[in-house]
């Protein structure tokens, strides 16, 4: 994780990255059940042995939910989770009853493997939508990933929960708190169908903090917003989307709220969530750069409406893909996004650059400009008419590996 | 034309496609004035010279609209045109006050090449966004196309407003009513930057058929609604959307509201703008395959949104162009549409063969399913609780071309 650094992530004077592993209380697993024709890692498992972990979590807001988001909304106490089982290869989605049931099943029998009261089993699940998982081989897998649970053992969670991730999302962090040092780590996936709500994307985040069931749901709120909520990948929203914080207390370490410990700890989750959203973006299914547009206007709806319009843009990632300062592109976005504005004085920068300021063109660097939008990261400002309101969402490009890749991924 | 069928339009008994031309009364042009680097044609003409000739047009809804469509909506009586001009190569468009003053400069320019007044002239342009019109190019191409205006040219026209079309989009007709015979053509331009309101696309119609203002604008906008209106390449709404309608009377024959004549007319106009509306989509930058989405449930504006969430879908688009018959991906973006509606009993046909019932999956043969949608259109029907609404959208897959032509598509 290390190997990328982001200009728009800031990295915290307290936190410091370790090379990996779990904070105090936590054990993972990851094996091959064999959902995966490739016999890539399929499941995995996270627990926490502490009784008194507290926890939250956040879910995709689509219409169309998957089996194991229903059953884990439905039957678990949200804010006291110990545990996560997760499979990829198969999202079970849009199984009907049968997904729910098969969901509720492999939280049973993960309960049952970790020693952990059902209801505290969150499931998860990503892949093909539509196919009913093979439950004989999920049981399996869920017991053989019990077996096989180490303390240190994030990255085979982190690769258990791959499906067309180009590399694994996954840190670690000790977090210098005023009261004491805590640890804070993270695994997730995503790469495609990935925006508005946050993405087809997975996230658990365990912490040995001590925190109150109140403070985890205000973080883990606060931060999703900040990042697997502002990126977007091909504008399309998953059925699964899933995200788990867990925090064992087993440093000893208290966090109360509204405390510098909160403030410091959330800066901490902060810039590891806002750091993993930016490498989901980064992988995009074959993306090359990734772009950050920035809105400012007057009215929170409009900034919203107008940023997501330009990150979604087909024609705007074909841009950001081929390294072509086309601002005029971004243009029409705009105004896709605001029907009846016209006319309507915006202003566009791309790298600081002003190239369209009351929506006239200003004359600029041709040459300085190409080099801009050639670098891994550009950014576009855009500016509407009023004050007070802004909004980013990070995007990746569009170019022929997304294509190649999703042309060819069969069910 | 004719080469290309589609069996979602239908071929009225009263129509006879006639190889080219254009109706009785109107002469056209098109020229190389130099805004393209290629030397391509891309500056055009078009004239009425009754001067009883009515009209009808419709512009896109983009909040951000070219100089070309703001001069013409003010300055024109859009019931009263008689003429167009048009330029290719350069949108005119995120200008500011130079771009509709030059909009203006062609509108008076043209008026006076054709003895015409400056407010019978609508000007339209299509191209790249944010650059100035190179002025003293484009008056002497509107000098040079007056004096090549033909009553047969609407090759030279239809070339000239051509951009990133891979092939032009042009039909001449004869219709018979009861009260006569009279012709019907139209000329079409469009490939990306398609949807929603109508699209990047230009479409001039000529009729010499005596019609009333009204009637001009009544089937005009039934006629735009069913056609340039239900398409999406990619889901991107243009600036300059423009569409004419000319109708000289020259031919004698009087089509009174309301009439059978109204409705037989209304029938070709029809026929004609949803062949010429599934043509952009064909074309569609790329494009391979034609998608149709067919939607029906209880709500118009909910049915509306789904069938925009599954033709603008990436990841929809991109299963249509390798052939695969992913059923979950529509699945997952009819849920994208609807956030909070789970669990959602919908059903989703392919080729007429049901693939989800009530949110859970049909046995189906794959083989069969793989079959159908390898062909060159695809149909897809989602069924949404309630009944009473139904709406369509034609769409083009995403595929290399898209990425190859939008990724080098420089400004």
């Amino acid at each position: 994780m290390s190997a990328f650094a982001s200009r728009w992530v800031e990295s915290p004077a307290h936190v410091r990255e370790l090379g990996g592993g779990l904070p105090a209380g936590f054990r993972a697993a990851g094996v091959a059940a064999g959902l995966k024709a490739s016999g890539r890692p399929d499941l995995g498992l996270l627990v926490s042995d502490a009784p008194e972990t507290v926890s939250a979590a956040r879910f995709t807001r689509s219409g169309v939910q998957a089996g194991p988001v229903l059953a884990t909304r439905e039957r678990c106490d949200l804010a006291a989770l110990r545990a996560v089982v997760v499979n990829s290869g198969n999202a079970n989605a849009s199984i009907g009853a049968q997904g729910h049931a098969d969901a509720c099943a492999m939280q049973r029998r993960a309960g049952a493997a970790l020693g952990v009261p059902e209801a505290a089993v969150a499931v998860a699940s990503t892949g093909v939508i539509g196919v009913p998982l093979p439950m004989a081989v999920v049981e399996a897998g869920i017991d053989a990933a019990a077996a096989t649970l180490a303390p240190d053992d994030d990255a085979a969670l982190s690769a258990a929960i791959m499906t067309t991730d180009a590399f694994e999302k996954r840190a670690a962090l000790a977090v210098e708190l005023p009261a004491g040092t805590v640890r804070l780590s993270a695994q997730a996936k995503g790469a495609g169908m990935i925006q508005p709500s946050f993405a087809t994307m997975l996230c658990f985040v365990e912490t040995d903090a001590a925190l109150a069931a109140e403070t985890a749901d205000l973080l883990l709120g606060v931060c999703v917003r900040r990042s697997f909520d502002r990126i977007s990948v091909d504008g399309q929203l998953s059925t699964n989307d899933t995200a788990v914080l867990l925090a064992s207390g087993a440093s000893g370490v208290r966090v109360v709220p509204e405390s510098d410990d909160e403030l410091r700890l959330g800066e901490a989750l902060d810039a590891l969530l806002r750091r993993l959203a930016l490498l989901i973006v980064r992988d995009g299914e074959g993306a090359r750069r990734v772009g950050r547009v920035v809105v400012r206007g007057g009215a929170g709806e409009v900034v919203e409406e107008v940023a997501r319009s330009v990150a979604n843009s087909p024609l705007v990632k074909t841009a950001l893909g081929g390294g072509d300062p086309n601002w005029g592109r971004i243009a029409q976005a705009i105004g896709a996004a605001l029907p009846g504005a016209a006319p309507l004085p915006f202003d566009v920068a791309i790298e600081g650059m002003a190239l369209c300021a009351g929506g006239t063109p200003v004359p600029h660097d041709a040459a300085a400009l190409a080099r801009a939008v050639a670098r891994d990261e550009v950014e576009y400002e855009i500016g509407l008419p009023g004050a007070g309101a802004e909004t980013e969402v990070f995007f990746s490009d569009l170019g022929h590996e997304y294509v190649r890749i999703n042309g060819e991924y069969t069910t």
